[in-house]
């Protein structure tokens, strides 16, 4: 059984129904019988009307609203342990499936922190990858600009409805990243900005990303948080240094102690992504057209060629097919039908 | 046999004896009959006049020649693969038996350079150890500054001989280090400096150090090649970072990057030098009183009672005893001619 958008909606909207049993259910991890009946109490707790009139919003408010029945659903997102079961899109909802390194940092930043901000998130939209960050003051800001500056498209996540743009002050900014990206959230419309949203909202940051640059942070700032949550979720951690005693040095030197790369240039975030992935950046091993032009039966001899030995998580075969995640899914799941792949933990290996 | 004075200076000056031969010598490497045969032959090459004549030459010019023979021979530089069999000094020979942190950077070093050494000189200095550097200009020379500034004692080590001061511009600089420190070196008196000096000087700078902080640095510099050899030598290795895109930072971000411990706070020194020495530099565990004034039984059983369960180096007894290095010797090689204690590989075990 495959939930439906509708399904995804009621799943996110019923109390009591986290996105750990989103995620559990996302992943193929509950039973046929468990998966139908968290569904069935989902739809059983949220009026069909609600989902209705949210989708009615959406429409006449030009907002997407996203879910993992979507092909354009980040499949890098469905990995984290609790993905969101629907999020409201503005702006071009598939960029999502973007690679994206997410860059944070310090609200109150330095003029060394800001620089920094805006030269590494110049340097990752001109190697090809997204900028996601959290439109807030000072780094967030920078790195915005900056992904826009280079010509590139950008990715923020809100802590608010996607109609309540904070701060106040990034209303233009935010208008422009819906121009040229994609504002992102899981809070519903009309919500303010709140403390306790701000955690939820940098778990999105890193799990749509690949990798998290922090730029300038405090000994103890939300944006440490983001990075133990980014590594928390395998996503590779960088942080960049500063001078021994410059205290917006801290957090990152405290990062780079605990294991997080140092980074002072572009190859050091290049080089710890996933190779397949960097091939990708510059030429696809299988292009997408190659794959989704061919017969059924040769797309999986094509998808079966991509495999590792070992084999290879679901994100990797989506990179290296070019095929969108609902596609690549669906052919995945015929493959295991016939007995030619399986499952196995995190991974699809083939069986012969 | 334990060779004398004359001897150590013999074994320096003869041709075909090189330092590390000398470094089996002096940690009982060689047999009996290999060491007999070994001084044998120093003595044999160098004339006895031409001893004398170096010695008339120190006790004219104020300088001591300092061998393994004398107490004050440090017993950390005994440990590295190829010490000195002989040092001239300029100042208070007995400072080279306290614990020393290198402080060593580029020559070329801009303000925030200058600025971080003298910091971490200063704060190496009000911690209780000695610094130790080059007196090269830049780095070098404002760690020794700060050193003194700060009313410690200071440690420069040459890449000329005793009596040939470089660069000039450091005069009135060695004067000082000299007046509240000392200057030491292997070249003879007259050497001038010369470029394939300076890797056999930095040994010494880091073999006379329990650790080695790297300020600034390019990335191919000798300063990196000092943190190697450290490293080597099996001394810790600091660096200080600099901002991601700071030229002067590279080397230090390579080291980092390559396992030295990132240095934001003197606490990140102290934190890693022996257990034993940073407790000794607050209060000795057994005072040197204590010991030295004792009778020899009660030294012994001292002296055991400091020993390590799985065995203790050299240095960590001399630091715990507060003996000089000649007597813990003797002490020690005494034990093991009773049968309670015994050399294993670098370490003096107790057998019962």
């Amino acid at each position: 059984m495959q939930p439906t958008a509708a399904d995804w909606i009621a799943l996110a909207l019923a109390p009591g129904i986290g996105p750990v049993r989103c995620g559990a259910l996302l992943r193929g991890e509950l039973d046929a019988c468990g998966a139908a009946a968290t569904v069935a109490q989902a739809r059983e707790a949220v009026a069909e009307e609600r989902i209705q009139r949210l989708l009615q919003w959406c429409a006449r408010n030009d907002t997407q609203v996203l879910t993992p029945a979507e092909a354009c659903y980040p499949a890098v997102l469905a990995m984290i342990p609790d993905p969101p079961p629907m999020l409201f899109v503005r702006g071009d909802a598939h960029l999502l499936t973007r690679p994206q390194v997410a860059v944070v940092g310090a609200r109150r930043a330095s003029r060394r922190g800001l620089a920094d901000a805006a030269w590494i998130a110049d340097e990752l939209t001109r190697a090809g990858l997204l900028v996601t960050s959290g439109l807030a003051l000072g780094v967030d800001g920078a790195a915005h600009e900056a992904a826009l500056a280079a010509g590139g498209w950008t990715i923020a996540v809100l802590g608010s409805g996607p109609d309540r743009i904070y701060p106040q002050r990034h209303l233009d900014l935010a208008a422009r990243v819906r121009q040229r990206g994609a504002l992102v959230t899981e809070f519903m419309p009309g919500m303010a900005p709140a403390p306790h949203h701000f955690p939820r909202r940098n778990r999105l940051i890193s799990g749509l990303s690949l990798g998290v640059v922090v730029v300038e942070a405090a000994e103890h700032s939300g944006s440490l948080i983001t990075a133990r949550l980014a590594a928390a979720q395998g996503r590779e951690v960088f942080a960049m240094p500063a001078t021994a005693r410059d205290p917006g040095g801290r957090g990152c030197h405290r990062l780079i102690r605990e294991g997080a790369r140092l980074l002072t240039s572009i190859d050091d975030v290049l080089e710890e992504l996933p190779v397949e992935l960097c091939a990708g950046l510059k030429q696809p091993a299988v292009s997408s057209a190659e794959v989704s032009g061919a017969g059924p039966a040769q797309v999986e001899d094509k998808l079966l060629a991509l495999f590792d030995a070992e084999g290879s998580v679901f994100d990797a075969l989506l990179l290296r097919s070019g095929l969108d995640a609902a596609t690549l899914n669906a052919r995945l799941v015929e493959l295991e039908l016939d007995g030619r792949v399986a499952r196995e933990h995190q991974r699809w290996v083939r069986l012969m």
